[in-house]
């Protein structure tokens, strides 16, 4: 028996994005013990090629890590919205790109130790580019480098976003038909 | 100018793992704005392989996930811990075995957007097996399968889990000279 029986349940921290709570648990050795546990909506995010095989990439400042990083989009899912949905409208904008096609690549935790945050990876080929959409400069800078290049910058340690890591990795497999 | 000044910052929660604190900052654009970041104490995670260039790795319920992952061994820093320490303690403590060769393969965020969680990431070889330690029930249930099949694993969706992905990926890339 893996699972664990919830004795009871406890919100302790209800904030902007995320919602804490105790849970106390029978563990399958049947003790009793404490499990914190972080909400979170979930995510989507998009390893998205344009018709040169280049991959979009996003450069933002992020506050949590006080440090610039390069990520693949992702955004987080609205109350009731598929990661489909949330996937194209990020892209729509956040960059001003339309989805030409779009396939789901994997779905995944990101530390499912104590978070049940659930990102939903897609592969997706952009379409045309709303040329009079005004990107607000708070949201990162955008820009295309060829997939080789983006897995060159894997290997070399400048990609430090596990979401990004994975999903550069996997979508190479995908594209050349998992070697 | 990418970084944004922080005005004020309140701790909202102090917990078992983590803490919550809400930062005022100021973004590049000069407006005012909330950010809600979780403060986790880092962890370090390990490829780690046999000499039959098998991984290990390990079966367990995940209370937050509310099921049973496959992941590969991870596991919190100790307060003042380097990562390398962290992760031979680790797997001494829930398997037994000691580490031959260790070496970085990369660190990288979880959640950038909201948690300064970083993962070191290890590429190991396995030493000796104490054969008289005895694993809790409650560490989950390790094993060894070929590094091909859990990269097939992973491909087929039956790995929901971020590190382990990036990780199995990234071993593999190292391995055979980044092809």
């Amino acid at each position: 028996m893996l699972q664990e029986e919830t004795l009871s349940s406890e919100i302790l921290y209800d904030g902007l994005i995320i919602r804490v709570r105790m849970d106390t648990v029978k563990t399958r050795s049947g003790r009793t013990t404490k499990r914190e546990i972080v909400e979170h909506p979930g995510a989507a995010a998009v390893v998205a090629l344009n018709d040169r095989n280049e991959v979009l990439l996003v450069r933002q400042y992020r506050k949590a890590t006080e440090q610039t990083t390069i990520e693949i989009p992702a955004g987080k899912l609205d109350p009731g919205e598929s990661p489909e949905i949330c996937i194209r409208r990020e892209l729509g904008e956040e960059t001003g790109y339309a989805v030409s096609t779009l396939d789901k690549l994997a779905y995944f935790y990101l530390t499912p130790g104590i978070s049940d945050e659930k990102t939903h990876l897609f592969l997706a080929t952009l379409g045309e580019r709303n040329p009079s959409l005004q990107i607000p400069d708070e949201i990162g800078d955008h820009f295309f480098v060829p997939l080789a290049e983006a897995l060159e910058m894997v290997d070399e340690g400048q990609i430090p976003d596990a979401k990004t890591i994975a999903g550069l990795l996997m979508a190479q497999r995908r594209l050349r038909g998992r070697p």
